[in-house]
């Protein structure tokens, strides 16, 4: 048992990092970019709040769990910005290499448990994936119209890159919130493109 | 199906803010303040990697929905430092305000939903909160181990304070932790002390 709760303890210490990798979107008084951490408790309320937009089949608490977990592997390899330009191959094998050491920190059955839900939200096949995934892609912009741009105006970033970026995403798992954003989006670059 | 969007959008907007509710507690590598929202994911973690020391009837996934929403009212309320002078009822008076504003935002079946979860976990009466109410008792004293001390040092903490009041909500809902944790805390202050 003493081993157990020092491996379960590695891991909570090693996890802590997260709060330490930046991304590229920001907090909504735009005055810090945000980290991993904090953003991935704010996806997880977004898919509590809007559960009601999945899927009637998905399983909203193995959602949280992915969501949970989904950035862990950014530990070791880094935030990949939307809009930046990323190697995606090359991010997948580091991004596998990561789960492969930060969940191997913890004792089998829940290394494998969360491997498992990883590997899951990633391949963005089942039910749930699809509704995390679309989670996932909806605070930037949402924060976004709020702070005048934020990392679109960072990245330069046109709507059609958003409709192919997020757009995508958001319309496979929550095609009601999408039919409400787009509108929202396109006043924006609108108004404010190039 | 709009103003229902529009209200959820709205609680999730305003719930960005927990990020800046700032602890007392630290980052494991010592380099700035914890905030609110990055200390509710690690909570949420800490929970799933140790349900196996929670009680046979606790339901995991009520209690993180539990700690997802547990320090929201700190938005409004501020965050109460452990080892700082409080004043509870005045703190409690606070608190329940602040319940009311923020799930006010969401619509009627969630703003219930969700003010229920708050209240279960704040009473500490049903095995899950007990649970959560554990969970969230730890992750900062396994930091301060870490960090040379962190809190402890700068609020003067005795053993004995930390056995009132760390102790015994970790002993009431995960004995199992208490007893692997309680040693590594005596031989800290042991060594440590005044
Ligand atoms: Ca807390």
């Amino acid at each position: 048992m003493t081993d157990r709760l020092e491996a379960q303890f590695a891991f909570l210490k090693e996890a802590d990092h997260l709060k330490s990798v930046l991304r590229a979107s920001r907090l909504i008084d735009d005055s810090r970019f945000e980290n991993s951490a904090e953003h991935s408790w704010h996806v997880m309320l977004y898919a509590l709040v809007l559960a009601d937009q999945a899927e009637p089949t998905v399983d909203i608490n193995r959602v949280l769990k992915m969501l949970l977990l989904h950035d862990i592997v950014e530990i070791d390899a880094g935030d990949a910005p939307i809009h930046g330009n990323v190697d995606y191959a090359a991010k997948a094998a580091e991004e596998e290499a990561a789960a492969e050491r930060l969940f191997g920190l913890l004792p089998d059955d829940l290394s494998h448990e969360f491997k498992d839900l990883w590997r899951d939200f990633e391949a963005g096949e089942s039910a749930e994936s699809r509704f995390a995934k679309s989670i996932d892609r909806i605070p930037t912009p949402i924060t976004n119209l709020e702070i005048g741009g934020g990392s679109w105006v960072d990245y330069n970033v046109t709507l059609d890159q958003i409709d192919a970026r997020v757009g995508t995403p958001i319309n496979t798992g929550t095609p009601g919130i999408w039919s409400w954003l787009r509108p929202k989006l396109a006043t924006w670059f609108a108004r404010n493109a190039g």
